[in-house]
Protein backbone atom coordinates (compact mmCIF):
# COMPACT_ATOMS: atom_id res chain seq x y z
CA UNK A 1 0.00 0.00 0.00
CA UNK A 2 1.83 3.16 -0.88
CA UNK A 3 2.47 5.61 2.27
CA UNK A 4 0.30 8.50 3.25
CA UNK A 5 1.03 12.07 2.42
CA UNK A 6 1.20 14.04 5.38
CA UNK A 7 -0.14 17.06 5.39
CA UNK A 8 0.93 19.68 8.01
CA UNK A 9 -1.08 23.26 8.42
CA UNK A 10 -1.90 25.41 10.83
CA UNK A 11 -5.52 26.66 10.97
CA UNK A 12 -4.60 30.17 10.91
CA UNK A 13 -2.83 29.69 7.72
CA UNK A 14 -4.54 30.98 4.80
CA UNK A 15 -2.10 29.02 2.39
CA UNK A 16 -2.74 26.18 4.66
CA UNK A 17 -6.48 26.31 3.98
CA UNK A 18 -6.34 27.13 0.03
CA UNK A 19 -4.14 23.56 0.02
CA UNK A 20 -6.50 22.24 2.32
CA UNK A 21 -9.04 22.33 -0.73
CA UNK A 22 -7.24 20.63 -3.23
CA UNK A 23 -4.98 18.43 -1.20
CA UNK A 24 -7.20 15.29 -1.32
CA UNK A 25 -8.24 15.42 -4.83
CA UNK A 26 -4.35 15.75 -5.56
CA UNK A 27 -3.39 12.63 -3.61
CA UNK A 28 -6.39 10.51 -4.95
CA UNK A 29 -5.52 11.04 -8.91
CA UNK A 30 -2.33 9.37 -8.09
CA UNK A 31 -4.14 6.39 -5.46
CA UNK A 32 -3.05 8.17 -2.22
CA UNK A 33 -4.56 9.11 0.92
CA UNK A 34 -3.38 12.19 3.28
CA UNK A 35 -2.84 13.16 6.37
CA UNK A 36 -4.29 15.86 8.35
CA UNK A 37 -1.81 17.13 10.92
CA UNK A 38 -2.42 20.28 12.19
CA UNK A 39 0.20 22.00 13.95
CA UNK A 40 1.27 25.71 15.96
CA UNK A 41 3.06 28.04 13.40
CA UNK A 42 3.51 29.88 17.05
CA UNK A 43 5.64 27.16 18.19
CA UNK A 44 7.41 26.65 14.87
CA UNK A 45 8.45 30.05 14.45
CA UNK A 46 10.09 30.35 17.83
CA UNK A 47 12.16 28.15 16.78
CA UNK A 48 12.73 29.32 13.23
CA UNK A 49 12.35 33.04 14.24
CA UNK A 50 10.13 33.69 11.61
CA UNK A 51 6.92 35.77 11.76
CA UNK A 52 3.88 35.96 11.07
CA UNK A 53 3.80 36.83 7.17
CA UNK A 54 0.82 39.57 7.14
CA UNK A 55 3.42 41.14 10.20
CA UNK A 56 6.50 41.41 8.32
CA UNK A 57 6.94 45.08 6.32
CA UNK A 58 6.21 44.96 3.09
CA UNK A 59 5.63 41.78 2.66
CA UNK A 60 2.65 41.70 5.06
CA UNK A 61 0.63 44.26 2.66
CA UNK A 62 1.58 41.77 -0.88
CA UNK A 63 0.57 38.71 1.45
CA UNK A 64 -3.22 40.26 2.01
CA UNK A 65 -3.54 40.66 -1.49
CA UNK A 66 -1.70 37.65 -2.45
CA UNK A 67 -4.19 35.59 -0.24
CA UNK A 68 -7.48 36.61 -2.02
CA UNK A 69 -5.19 35.97 -5.90
CA UNK A 70 -4.17 32.99 -5.09
CA UNK A 71 -7.69 31.83 -3.80
CA UNK A 72 -9.24 33.48 -7.53
CA UNK A 73 -6.15 31.69 -9.14
CA UNK A 74 -7.24 28.19 -7.67
CA UNK A 75 -11.19 28.79 -7.74
CA UNK A 76 -11.23 28.56 -3.89
CA UNK A 77 -13.45 31.19 -2.03
CA UNK A 78 -11.49 33.42 0.25
CA UNK A 79 -12.79 36.27 2.80
CA UNK A 80 -9.96 37.75 5.12
CA UNK A 81 -11.14 37.06 8.23
CA UNK A 82 -11.07 40.23 10.87
CA UNK A 83 -9.30 38.35 13.34
CA UNK A 84 -5.86 37.63 12.45
CA UNK A 85 -3.27 35.94 13.25
CA UNK A 86 -5.33 33.88 15.92
CA UNK A 87 -5.02 31.15 18.00
CA UNK A 88 -5.96 27.57 17.04
CA UNK A 89 -4.56 25.03 19.70
CA UNK A 90 -8.63 24.71 20.53
CA UNK A 91 -9.22 23.55 16.98
CA UNK A 92 -5.80 22.05 16.40
CA UNK A 93 -6.36 19.47 19.57
CA UNK A 94 -10.24 18.71 18.71
CA UNK A 95 -8.88 17.61 15.07
CA UNK A 96 -6.65 14.94 17.15
CA UNK A 97 -9.37 13.80 19.49
CA UNK A 98 -11.56 13.04 16.36
CA UNK A 99 -8.90 11.53 14.33
CA UNK A 100 -8.18 9.05 16.87
CA UNK A 101 -12.04 7.67 16.67
CA UNK A 102 -12.36 8.04 12.89
CA UNK A 103 -10.11 10.16 10.60
CA UNK A 104 -12.97 10.46 8.03
CA UNK A 105 -14.66 12.97 10.71
CA UNK A 106 -11.10 14.65 11.83
CA UNK A 107 -11.15 15.79 8.05
CA UNK A 108 -14.47 16.59 7.65
CA UNK A 109 -14.41 18.66 10.74
CA UNK A 110 -10.43 20.17 9.56
CA UNK A 111 -12.42 21.57 6.41
CA UNK A 112 -15.13 23.15 9.05
CA UNK A 113 -13.16 24.83 10.85
CA UNK A 114 -10.82 26.21 8.24
CA UNK A 115 -14.36 27.08 5.92
CA UNK A 116 -15.62 28.82 9.18
CA UNK A 117 -12.74 30.82 9.29
CA UNK A 118 -12.16 31.73 5.88
CA UNK A 119 -15.19 32.03 4.25
CA UNK A 120 -17.58 32.65 7.09
CA UNK A 121 -15.77 34.57 8.95
CA UNK A 122 -16.39 32.70 12.67
CA UNK A 123 -13.64 33.44 15.20
CA UNK A 124 -12.40 29.44 15.62
CA UNK A 125 -9.97 30.38 18.18
CA UNK A 126 -13.11 30.60 20.40
CA UNK A 127 -13.36 27.10 22.27
CA UNK A 128 -17.55 27.31 22.11
CA UNK A 129 -16.87 27.75 17.97
CA UNK A 130 -14.51 24.77 18.11
CA UNK A 131 -17.12 22.33 20.20
CA UNK A 132 -20.38 23.64 17.79
CA UNK A 133 -18.46 22.86 14.85
CA UNK A 134 -17.02 19.14 16.21
CA UNK A 135 -20.64 18.82 17.33
CA UNK A 136 -21.96 19.08 13.95
CA UNK A 137 -19.99 16.08 12.86
CA UNK A 138 -21.40 13.98 15.73
CA UNK A 139 -18.57 14.67 18.52
CA UNK A 140 -20.04 14.88 21.92
CA UNK A 141 -20.07 18.56 23.02
CA UNK A 142 -19.07 18.13 26.76
CA UNK A 143 -16.66 14.87 26.66
CA UNK A 144 -14.92 17.13 23.79
CA UNK A 145 -14.74 20.07 26.36
CA UNK A 146 -13.35 17.77 28.66
CA UNK A 147 -10.94 16.54 26.61
CA UNK A 148 -9.51 19.81 25.41
CA UNK A 149 -9.52 21.10 29.17
CA UNK A 150 -7.16 17.79 30.36
CA UNK A 151 -3.42 17.64 30.33
CA UNK A 152 -3.26 14.83 27.77
CA UNK A 153 -4.71 16.53 24.71
CA UNK A 154 -2.24 19.18 25.21
CA UNK A 155 0.41 16.54 25.49
CA UNK A 156 -0.45 15.00 22.20
CA UNK A 157 -0.49 18.51 20.40
CA UNK A 158 3.02 19.31 21.75
CA UNK A 159 3.97 15.51 20.59
CA UNK A 160 2.59 16.33 17.40
CA UNK A 161 4.14 19.80 16.82
CA UNK A 162 7.63 18.59 18.08
CA UNK A 163 7.76 15.87 15.66
CA UNK A 164 6.47 18.02 12.54
CA UNK A 165 9.94 20.18 13.36
CA UNK A 166 12.15 17.35 13.96
CA UNK A 167 10.96 16.05 10.41
CA UNK A 168 11.93 19.93 9.30
CA UNK A 169 8.37 21.46 8.94
CA UNK A 170 8.67 24.93 9.18
CA UNK A 171 5.89 26.90 8.24
CA UNK A 172 2.19 25.97 6.97
CA UNK A 173 1.00 23.74 4.05
CA UNK A 174 3.87 21.74 4.14
CA UNK A 175 3.88 17.85 2.81
CA UNK A 176 5.86 15.06 2.88
CA UNK A 177 5.01 12.09 1.05
CA UNK A 178 8.01 9.23 0.50
CA UNK A 179 10.47 11.73 2.74
CA UNK A 180 10.22 14.27 -0.31
CA UNK A 181 9.12 17.78 1.62
CA UNK A 182 6.91 20.17 -0.13
CA UNK A 183 6.73 23.82 1.23
CA UNK A 184 3.74 26.02 0.15
CA UNK A 185 0.53 25.82 -1.65
CA UNK A 186 2.68 26.67 -4.93
CA UNK A 187 4.29 23.50 -4.61
CA UNK A 188 1.43 21.24 -5.26
CA UNK A 189 2.42 21.68 -9.14
CA UNK A 190 5.19 20.04 -8.11
CA UNK A 191 4.09 17.80 -5.73
CA UNK A 192 1.76 16.42 -8.41
CA UNK A 193 4.22 16.01 -10.75
CA UNK A 194 6.49 14.05 -7.82
CA UNK A 195 3.57 11.65 -7.57
CA UNK A 196 2.40 11.11 -11.57
CA UNK A 197 6.19 10.44 -12.11
CA UNK A 198 7.62 8.81 -8.72
CA UNK A 199 10.10 11.36 -8.54
CA UNK A 200 11.66 14.26 -11.09
CA UNK B 1 2.07 50.60 -26.28
CA UNK B 2 1.34 48.16 -23.63
CA UNK B 3 3.54 49.09 -20.27
CA UNK B 4 6.39 47.18 -19.36
CA UNK B 5 6.96 44.79 -16.90
CA UNK B 6 9.17 45.67 -14.31
CA UNK B 7 11.41 42.49 -13.16
CA UNK B 8 13.48 43.11 -10.16
CA UNK B 9 15.92 41.11 -8.35
CA UNK B 10 19.47 40.37 -6.86
CA UNK B 11 21.46 38.32 -8.75
CA UNK B 12 22.18 36.34 -5.70
CA UNK B 13 18.72 35.29 -5.82
CA UNK B 14 17.91 31.62 -7.10
CA UNK B 15 14.19 32.35 -7.35
CA UNK B 16 15.35 35.21 -9.24
CA UNK B 17 17.52 33.53 -11.93
CA UNK B 18 14.78 30.81 -12.58
CA UNK B 19 12.48 33.38 -13.40
CA UNK B 20 15.13 35.38 -15.44
CA UNK B 21 15.07 32.28 -17.78
CA UNK B 22 11.47 32.28 -17.90
CA UNK B 23 10.32 36.28 -17.92
CA UNK B 24 11.36 37.38 -21.17
CA UNK B 25 9.42 34.42 -23.39
CA UNK B 26 6.13 35.26 -21.02
CA UNK B 27 5.66 38.28 -21.21
CA UNK B 28 6.34 38.01 -24.79
CA UNK B 29 3.58 35.70 -25.26
CA UNK B 30 1.61 38.48 -24.28
CA UNK B 31 3.00 41.45 -26.35
CA UNK B 32 4.80 42.55 -23.52
CA UNK B 33 8.09 43.58 -23.05
CA UNK B 34 10.35 43.27 -20.00
CA UNK B 35 12.27 45.99 -18.12
CA UNK B 36 15.21 44.15 -15.79
CA UNK B 37 15.94 45.92 -12.54
CA UNK B 38 18.90 44.27 -10.15
CA UNK B 39 18.46 45.21 -6.42
CA UNK B 40 20.15 44.81 -3.31
CA UNK B 41 18.19 42.28 -1.06
CA UNK B 42 20.59 43.24 1.76
CA UNK B 43 19.09 46.61 1.50
CA UNK B 44 15.88 45.65 1.46
CA UNK B 45 16.47 42.72 4.47
CA UNK B 46 17.58 45.63 6.62
CA UNK B 47 13.41 47.29 5.84
CA UNK B 48 11.69 44.36 5.95
CA UNK B 49 13.90 42.38 9.17
CA UNK B 50 14.36 39.24 6.72
CA UNK B 51 17.30 36.86 6.04
CA UNK B 52 19.12 35.23 3.22
CA UNK B 53 16.76 31.93 2.92
CA UNK B 54 19.55 29.66 3.32
CA UNK B 55 20.35 31.03 6.80
CA UNK B 56 17.64 30.32 8.74
CA UNK B 57 16.92 27.51 10.45
CA UNK B 58 15.09 24.61 9.13
CA UNK B 59 14.23 26.47 5.86
CA UNK B 60 17.67 27.38 4.45
CA UNK B 61 17.91 22.93 4.62
CA UNK B 62 14.55 22.55 2.50
CA UNK B 63 15.63 26.04 0.47
CA UNK B 64 18.81 24.25 -0.82
CA UNK B 65 16.88 20.66 -1.96
CA UNK B 66 13.98 23.29 -3.52
CA UNK B 67 15.98 25.56 -5.27
CA UNK B 68 17.47 22.48 -7.64
CA UNK B 69 13.79 20.92 -7.69
CA UNK B 70 12.33 24.16 -8.93
CA UNK B 71 14.89 24.15 -11.26
CA UNK B 72 14.52 20.71 -13.07
CA UNK B 73 10.50 21.23 -12.70
CA UNK B 74 11.16 24.21 -14.87
CA UNK B 75 13.72 22.63 -17.18
CA UNK B 76 16.33 25.18 -16.45
CA UNK B 77 20.16 24.29 -15.40
CA UNK B 78 21.10 24.74 -11.69
CA UNK B 79 24.27 23.91 -10.21
CA UNK B 80 24.28 25.53 -6.27
CA UNK B 81 27.53 28.21 -5.89
CA UNK B 82 29.87 27.29 -3.29
CA UNK B 83 29.81 30.81 -2.43
CA UNK B 84 26.58 31.78 -1.45
CA UNK B 85 25.09 34.27 -0.47
CA UNK B 86 27.33 36.71 -2.03
CA UNK B 87 27.85 40.91 -2.87
CA UNK B 88 26.44 41.81 -6.06
CA UNK B 89 26.62 45.33 -6.48
CA UNK B 90 29.27 45.18 -8.80
CA UNK B 91 27.16 43.47 -11.03
CA UNK B 92 23.71 45.06 -10.08
CA UNK B 93 25.85 48.27 -11.36
CA UNK B 94 27.41 47.52 -14.45
CA UNK B 95 23.87 46.26 -15.45
CA UNK B 96 22.53 49.60 -15.25
CA UNK B 97 25.61 50.84 -17.00
CA UNK B 98 24.77 48.84 -19.58
CA UNK B 99 21.27 49.18 -19.77
CA UNK B 100 21.88 53.60 -19.71
CA UNK B 101 23.50 52.46 -23.06
CA UNK B 102 21.74 49.93 -24.89
CA UNK B 103 18.83 47.95 -23.02
CA UNK B 104 19.24 44.48 -24.84
CA UNK B 105 23.14 44.33 -24.28
CA UNK B 106 22.03 44.65 -20.35
CA UNK B 107 19.88 41.62 -20.81
CA UNK B 108 22.23 39.75 -22.35
CA UNK B 109 24.91 41.04 -19.63
CA UNK B 110 22.47 39.76 -16.95
CA UNK B 111 22.13 36.52 -18.12
CA UNK B 112 25.67 35.79 -18.65
CA UNK B 113 26.16 36.81 -14.65
CA UNK B 114 22.91 34.38 -13.56
CA UNK B 115 24.62 31.44 -15.48
CA UNK B 116 27.88 32.43 -14.72
CA UNK B 117 27.06 32.12 -11.21
CA UNK B 118 24.20 29.30 -11.24
CA UNK B 119 25.81 27.09 -13.96
CA UNK B 120 29.42 27.86 -14.44
CA UNK B 121 29.95 28.06 -10.54
CA UNK B 122 31.89 31.68 -11.13
CA UNK B 123 32.18 34.03 -8.43
CA UNK B 124 30.45 36.98 -9.34
CA UNK B 125 30.97 39.37 -6.88
CA UNK B 126 34.47 39.63 -8.18
CA UNK B 127 35.01 43.07 -10.24
CA UNK B 128 37.52 41.07 -12.64
CA UNK B 129 34.32 38.61 -13.44
CA UNK B 130 31.70 41.14 -13.71
CA UNK B 131 34.39 42.96 -16.46
CA UNK B 132 34.94 39.91 -18.14
CA UNK B 133 31.34 39.49 -18.53
CA UNK B 134 30.65 42.72 -19.31
CA UNK B 135 33.42 42.62 -21.83
CA UNK B 136 32.11 39.57 -23.28
CA UNK B 137 29.21 41.87 -24.46
CA UNK B 138 30.86 44.46 -26.01
CA UNK B 139 31.66 47.00 -22.70
CA UNK B 140 35.19 48.66 -22.24
CA UNK B 141 36.61 46.82 -19.74
CA UNK B 142 38.51 50.38 -18.68
CA UNK B 143 35.46 52.56 -19.05
CA UNK B 144 33.53 50.39 -17.47
CA UNK B 145 35.92 49.55 -14.28
CA UNK B 146 36.38 53.79 -13.91
CA UNK B 147 32.29 54.22 -13.61
CA UNK B 148 32.36 51.12 -11.66
CA UNK B 149 34.82 52.87 -9.13
CA UNK B 150 33.38 56.43 -9.04
CA UNK B 151 29.88 58.03 -6.63
CA UNK B 152 27.36 58.37 -9.46
CA UNK B 153 27.02 54.76 -11.01
CA UNK B 154 26.80 53.46 -6.48
CA UNK B 155 23.82 56.66 -6.39
CA UNK B 156 22.19 55.00 -9.05
CA UNK B 157 21.82 51.71 -7.42
CA UNK B 158 21.20 53.35 -4.18
CA UNK B 159 18.58 54.95 -6.31
CA UNK B 160 17.06 52.17 -7.77
CA UNK B 161 16.47 49.92 -4.67
CA UNK B 162 15.24 53.07 -3.04
CA UNK B 163 12.36 53.22 -5.59
CA UNK B 164 12.16 49.28 -5.52
CA UNK B 165 11.29 49.46 -1.90
CA UNK B 166 9.15 52.76 -2.27
CA UNK B 167 7.06 50.24 -4.45
CA UNK B 168 6.96 47.41 -1.88
CA UNK B 169 9.46 45.10 -3.13
CA UNK B 170 10.85 42.99 -0.36
CA UNK B 171 12.48 40.14 -2.49
CA UNK B 172 13.84 38.57 -5.36
CA UNK B 173 11.92 38.17 -8.04
CA UNK B 174 9.17 40.50 -7.72
CA UNK B 175 7.38 41.44 -10.84
CA UNK B 176 5.40 44.34 -11.32
CA UNK B 177 2.70 44.66 -14.19
CA UNK B 178 0.14 47.84 -14.79
CA UNK B 179 0.37 47.93 -10.53
CA UNK B 180 -0.05 44.65 -9.90
CA UNK B 181 2.74 42.97 -7.73
CA UNK B 182 3.71 39.09 -7.76
CA UNK B 183 6.46 37.74 -5.84
CA UNK B 184 8.29 34.45 -6.69
CA UNK B 185 9.19 32.50 -9.50
CA UNK B 186 6.28 30.44 -8.26
CA UNK B 187 3.94 33.05 -8.95
CA UNK B 188 5.10 33.18 -12.93
CA UNK B 189 1.81 30.89 -13.59
CA UNK B 190 -0.31 33.62 -11.71
CA UNK B 191 1.14 36.34 -13.74
CA UNK B 192 1.01 34.79 -17.11
CA UNK B 193 -2.99 34.49 -16.50
CA UNK B 194 -2.63 37.37 -15.63
CA UNK B 195 -1.39 38.87 -18.28
CA UNK B 196 -3.80 36.73 -20.35
CA UNK B 197 -7.22 37.73 -18.78
CA UNK B 198 -6.09 41.60 -18.25
CA UNK B 199 -6.32 40.29 -14.26
CA UNK B 200 -8.30 37.61 -12.51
Amino acid sequence: MPQLLDFYFDFSSPYGYLASEKIDALAERHGRQVRWRPILLGVVFKQTGAAPLTLVPLKGEYSLHDFARSARFLDVPYAHPANFPLATQHAARACYWLHDQDGETARAFAHSVFRALYVEGRDVSDLDVVLDLAAGHGADRATLAKALAGPALKERLKAEVDSALAKGVFGSPYVVVDGEPFFGVDRLPQLERWLACGGF
